[in-house]
């Protein structure tokens, strides 16, 4: 019970303080956020203590080794998170943005205007830097946040929230605009699932079974931060040497990541020209591959893919790869097995191309360019809170902007209806 | 079992017409919109016939006599379901309109295209002229839809849904395109719900019962539709004329919809000039006032108002009324009562009508306008399937561009990451 009623305070704290945030200046929060990545420097000692004990704790429950890899932190990864501060500051303020107005002919002055949605729950298991990008953004965007992060990260995080809260309360910012979850009782996550009167919007960032939990128990709109199964589909017309070049970067430069390409198509009619060579290549970067009957054929070392391989994020250094009969196929394999996050044609056909970025359904389809650009920062929209796979509100890219909603200021002079 | 099997093949039947759907012309569709018009006029004795059906078992049920009145389908109301369908497909198409683009130093040219969000779920509990505007809406934005309308309606809705649907076949749009939920059985709405798989997004429209069962149930993403608690604030310093007249609108001039006025608040100053008059035309035309006690004081016919009263959406010829000491206990009042539907204040002081436009946190905040206005023709937005009661997606109005999400398409020439 008292667990419960924890919770419930934390998020009606959290509610309090977000008119107080939404009319924050800029330059108010520009300045905590430059105070926020001083602090950070400065505490650097007692966060890499808090996380000493973080990797204790993994090292001794026999966490992977890429787990610990994620949770270390360093000076420069401290650094890191610092800089992401301060871009933070320096990105233009989303909120009060006229988005568009006009005037009726009844003289009505329609204004719609950008305003922070209130209140956000951001529930992930991801790197502890995370906890920092996520108070930055939802500061900047005038938005309360409650964060629960993964136990295995949890000392690491209150040493990150206290350093950079510390700040905000030096500016009179209420309690209330940053809440971390401490208990480690999973239990609190479905509370605060239920919590609809409080909280606005809830962001989860994890595996499948965390996403698949917070869609069955909330009752609070989610914008899921969910797998990428990336696709690039190496068309008839393609320039083969482009698409060798694209592919091994989609796969290769950074595996480890959302926007890294799982599955390579191929048009049948260039399977043997391409093939082979590509294949070596990446054999010679790691890159184990599991390809449909007609790749195993192509290329004898490749073992074969099972459906499960189609459906599957591996997030490493493997590569789904299948033989297709015509561009059709390939976007029907797209929309089907993938999980509509960035999908790639690489084609010197016009009508290819526009066939391609008019039928798949993902948040970014691209023509002869590499998955990995579905970025914040590649896009030139500055730092984001993760990549929506969802379909409503945003799409793709989640930074300030998709952190605000709009309202409509109307200003009249004694307008009735008639 | 065998329900909740058809209800699938019909989400899925749905989720395969949506691609089709999304690369119709405009032609196509405003032609189907324009046969459509058409055809509801010329199937006018049908669709009555079915009306009768559904009449007579409402007045079997002794249900009420605005609710009969809101199920009655006329001629003129015939007329008006086809004019509704016409002006639909007179509006731009929002499908395909470039929001943004731009171009990346490294020659990376990002498109922001609209596209239809995919399968779009009505449950309603309203009159069947919904039926007619949500296919409408639908159609044009490039959305499958599944309509599930209350019982009460069914017959009506499906010799409407019938008409329509034989529009959309004569131009080869898969029946998946539109289909009706006609199972009486209310446990069709769970396993809807339950359909993320394939249904994009639910939008009720209906009773607080309805939408908090939706909101508990479903795994889908939700927009609500949710009542209307809006409030007009008569500001110290307001023009009391100007405040009569709109106050008088807001409450009168349709009191059955959700944008009309339901608490009125007055700044104490200039209670005792301004309600004894107001209320006197209050009463004169039938409205039945429901006051704090000083509004209580001030007009003596007024009962008194409860704590609920300020929580009640009337939908009728009834009005809350309470006094406030100033503009900060107005805004709070609204917060915390309303339903950030509507709300106005009437004032004459810049720095008051900033502030309250700033600080309320509802979709659509006036100063000097009648609530009446929150509406899509009004607005100059066109039709629309109703106003969002929510923060994500879309807020206030929600027609044909709020039917629609994004994709980023990204046009390059061989660009890796590095």
């Amino acid at each position: 019970m008292k667990k419960t009623q924890d919770l419930v305070s934390l998020a009606q704290e959290a509610a309090k303080a977000r008119s107080q945030l939404a009319l924050l200046s800029s330059e108010v929060k520009n300045r905590v956020l430059f105070n926020m990545a001083e602090a950070l420097l400065k505490n650097k000692a007692t966060i890499i203590k808090g996380n000493k004990q973080d990797l204790k704790n993994a090292k001794s429950r026999h966490l992977g080794s890429a787990f610990i890899d994620r949770l270390v932190l360093t000076d420069k990864r401290i650094q890191q998170m610092a800089n992401s501060l301060r871009e933070i500051a320096q990105l233009p303020d989303p909120v009060g943005e006229v988005v568009k107005a006009w005037r009726r002919p009844n003289g009505l002055w329609i204004h719609k205007v950008r305003v922070p949605i209130g209140v956000v729950a951001i529930i992930y298991e991801s790197r502890p830097n995370v906890t920092a990008d996520c108070i930055g953004l939802c500061l900047k965007s005038g938005n309360s946040v409650i964060l629960k992060g993964g136990s295995e990260s949890l000392n690491s995080n209150i040493s990150i929230y206290n350093t950079l809260l510390e700040c905000m309360k030096k500016e009179g910012i209420p309690d209330g605009a940053v809440r971390l979850v401490t208990t480690k009782d999973r239990s609190a996550i479905d509370t605060l699932l239920k919590l609809r009167q409080f909280i606005d919007v809830v962001i989860p960032r994890g595996g499948e079974g965390l996403i698949n939990h917070v869609l069955k128990v909330s009752q609070i709109p989610v914008i899921k931060h969910y797998k990428g199964i990336c696709h690039i589909y190496v068309d008839e017309f393609a320039d083969l040497n482009m698409a060798q070049k694209v592919c091994f970067n989609a796969k290769v430069q950074r595996p480890g990541v959302c926007n890294a390409m799982e599955t390579m198509l191929v048009h049948k009619d260039v399977a043997i020209r391409f093939l082979p060579g590509m294949a070596k290549e990446f054999q010679a970067a790691g890159v184990e591959l599991r390809g449909c009957p007609l790749t195993c054929r192509i290329v004898k070392s490749c073992r074969p893919a099972t459906e499960k391989d189609f459906f599957t994020e591996y997030l490493d250094l493997k590569l789904s790869v299948r033989v297709v009969e015509n561009l059709n196929e390939a976007i029907e394999h797209i929309n089907y097995y993938g999980s509509h996050h960035s999908d790639a044609i690489i084609t010197d056909s016009y009508e290819n191309a526009l066939e391609f970025v008019r039928q798949v359904d993902s948040a970014c389809v691209y023509v002869n360019a590499s998955t990995r650009f579905t970025d914040g920062h590649q896009f030139g929209l500055g730092a984001e809170i993760g990549i929506s796979t969802d379909k409503l509100h945003c799409r793709g890219p989640m930074g300030l902007e998709e952190l605000t909603t709009y309202k409509y200021m109307v200003f009249g002079s004694g307008q009735v209806r008639v």
